[in-house]
This record gives structure tokens, sequence and C-alpha cells, in this order.
């Protein structure tokens, strides 16, 4: 498996109900961040353990540095985080990982 | 990247002080369940968020819930538990993820 160096992750609960429309929505505006210059294999997945609160979780990766912190910058990110994140999520949790060396 | 349905995922903080002897010993203890069968891109990693307490990070893929499930109740992995993790870790959080559909 071919790897970049830079996960950026984070696991987080929605205030809407399990299987609502408004879950499928925000779900479906986070997608949109894919789009975003530089960003690689971004996916949303289920949050599976019972040791966790949180029902989702979104990872992506970056070559560079500069280009984890354009992507934070980017004004699609700041939007969504502006108009959806700060809205709906009522609990996350970021994790970014690098190589230990 | 070709990619497997189930990646386990732990971040944690250790007792031991940044860059010591008993942090490196407990890393390469650590690094030593990627020989558990059946489990796939076994990496330990540093955690750098500064929204994240923790120092380290450890992901893991499965291909099927049974692989996962012996991995957990696997001797070496019973064993690093009870003998490293427990006396050493003073925090952690697990996240495990499965495609959304």
């Amino acid at each position: 498996m071919t790897q970049l160096p830079i996960e950026h992750t984070v696991t987080f609960q929605l205030s809407h109900p399990a299987g609502s429309a408004a879950e499928s929505d925000f779900l479906a505006a986070a997608a949109e961040l894919a789009s975003i210059p530089n960003v690689h294999n971004f996916q949303i997945r289920r949050q599976t353990s019972p040791k966790n609160p949180h029902r989702f979780g979104i990872s992506m990766w970056f070559e560079t540095a500069e280009h984890f912190a354009a992507y934070c910058d980017h004004p699609a990110h700041v939007e969504f985080v502006q108009e959806r994140w700060l809205k709906e999520v009522t609990d996350f949790q970021e994790s970014d990982f690098e190589p230990l060396a």
C-alpha cells in the first residue's frame, strides 16, 4: 500500500438522529471536501469501536505540511466549518499522523 | 491505494519521558504486534495534532471481523496488553473504521 507521509483524521458525533436525512445531507456536504486541491484518499467511514462515542470518521492524506495547511485555509473548508461543522457536530476528536522517524 | 475494509486504530500517551529509552522499548514491543496473523499495514506513528494530547498512534487493517477478533484474542496481544499497555500507557483512545455503506 503506497502511502503519503501525513494523515489528517477526525472522529465526530452529529446532532442529527442516526439514519436521518439531515445526517445524510451533512455527510454529502463533508464529502465535497475531497475536491480541495492536494487532498488524497479522502474517506468518510463509520466509527465502530464501542470504546469511542463518535459514529463517524473522516480521513485524508497529504504529501506535505504545506498542502495540509492550504487545505485548512481553503475557502471551501473554512465555509464548511462555519456553516456546517460548528452547527451540526456535537463532539469531535482530531488526530494527525506522521512517520515516527 | 488498495484498502481493506476494517481499520483498527488507537492513539495513546506513555508514562515515559519523550525520547527516553523506556519509550523506545515500549514502541519496539508494540511493533511486534505486527507479526500476529492477518494484521496488515501495521503502523506506529507520531500523533501531531495540537488538539490531541496523545503523542503516538497505532493503526492496522483487517480483511474480516473474524480476523480482527482473532487479533484481540491472540496470546501475544493479550500478553502485551497485560504486561506493557496497562502498566505504561496513561491515556488512550481507540477508533475503528468500516465503510459507510
